[in-house]
């Protein structure tokens, strides 16, 4: 599949492998001075893990590659290997292999993991189309206080959503609500609508300081690692199904026709403006 | 297969996937300011697909990371993806996708690729045995006069050495001999004894400036990215069919019981230090 979804798909063997890669670098993905090397190293991982789970896979595994500040004690060497193995053995995805170096600049930690789906395929961006429900799998915004950190990736919610072909398009929230909904808009060739008394908004986005609403806490904030979930009106009975096997969906708007997204608020309806955090915005310095 | 490997091997709906990473940092592995940075990521792929070879592994494909310095030109961006681009075809190992980053250091460049083997299964560095001879597929030394950044990876090599089951160990030549030997021994739990004489010196060995002889270079200089091959003695037959094959194999030593690697020069043998170059010896300090 093209460049821009969150997974690479490669058939091996007659089976499909997913593939994806993220790289985390101290002080823009984490603050190593106060978090320490163990969760670094989790995030690394559990970043990736989203990925495989935004299309419907299970992970099998990843490979960590670490490129250490010079004069890096052994401590930190040390924790980054117990935070590796930790994050393998909690969301199923060991680390069988890496590649360690010392380099000029700060902490980089690089992951690529896969994993496999089931006999649907991997769920893409690309399949939302006009009259689907837009969901998501849990509140939104405030991650900064502390979730960016500590969330679980819903490896669980992205397979069963992908196995019961509920989703027919699928996306983690790395970047926020207001920035990745219109990539997946464009990867589907539709619009989005919005209702912002439906946005659920995470007691955190309340909490965190700053000059924010929280409800743009949780259009914008980011690093949430839930799913955002294109389906069909769900019945009464698929809810049902769906919720004994731990997927909660919250709905939050729908594919219109078109393109670009708009929010309902208060009765009246304006384009979403996408104030998501984009990293590679400064980079390009277009866009 | 364990840690230390070139590659992690990962079984994948009964059949082997071959799993490597490297991550490349500007000024360690690479110097972007006279090489630019198709080079670059051309050596960023060759590396992780040297790894592949090194086990046999054909290569199927391949993400890559990359962290960006902070104010980098659109032009380097495009470069990175011109240099991924054209190793991907060179190498067959497509870059399936990746993750771009900002950050206050050097360019990173970050690769993990995937391979698969033939029903013999990956070749590793645990099964060199006591009566084997050790062979290297090319001439040694002198890598940094532009070896380390146009180098062929031996895919081709490494894989018809893995499906004749001609190499019971195999690694590639990373470190240089010198340092890289001792550890193909160690997983095998064997030592080796070189032969000064037969080890074949690069011309670009003679040729490079610094303190240490042509064979020093070859020893120690590393980046090599030849394959070291332990296997039973050659019939003619054998060595005929390899030819046929476009493998050539320069015997260079021979394992033998016991722990260490020596090398007998002019009729003496003496103990070989591990000169080659070792990213992780000054992070960790020790060893």
């Amino acid at each position: 599949v093209g460049v821009g979804d969150d997974a690479a798909v490669v058939r091996h063997d007659g089976r499909d492998v997913v593939v994806t890669t993220d790289v985390l670098v101290d002080g823009v993905h984490f603050v190593l001075r106060t978090c320490g090397g163990v969760a670094a190293a989790r995030k690394a991982v559990a970043v990736n893990v989203s990925d495989l789970a935004a299309t419907g896979a299970r992970p099998r595994g990843c490979v960590a590659g670490v490129v250490l500040p010079q004069g890096t004690p052994f401590r930190l060497f040390d924790a980054l290997a117990r935070g590796f193995a930790r994050a393998g053995r909690d969301f199923a995805c060991p680390v069988v292999g890496g590649d360690t170096n010392v380099g000029p600049g700060p902490l980089v930690l690089s992951v690529a993991a896969f994993g496999d789906v089931g006999p649907r395929g991997p769920v893409l961006r690309s399949g939302a189309r006009p009259g689907h429900v837009l969901s998501v799998t849990g509140r939104l915004g405030g991650s900064i206080l502390g979730r960016h950190l500590s969330f679980r990736p819903r490896v669980a919610e992205g397979f069963v959503l992908g196995e019961t072909g509920v989703a027919r398009a699928m996306m983690d929230l790395s970047d926020g609500l207001a920035a990745d909904l219109p990539r997946l808009c464009r990867a589907s060739g539709v619009g989005a609508r919005l209702f912002a008394d439906r946005v659920p908004v995470h007691r955190d986005a309340r909490r965190a300081r700053g000059g924010k609403s929280p409800l743009e806490r949780a259009l914008s904030d980011g690093e949430d690692f839930e799913l955002l979930v294109a389906h069909r009106r769900l019945s009464k009975a698929m809810r049902r199904t769906l919720a004994r096997r731990g997927v909660v969906l919250h709905d939050v708007g729908e594919v219109v026709e078109g393109a670009g997204v708009t929010i309902v608020e208060d009765g009246r309806e304006r384009v979403l403006r996408s104030r998501g955090y984009d990293h590679l915005r400064r980079a390009r310095g277009r866009r």
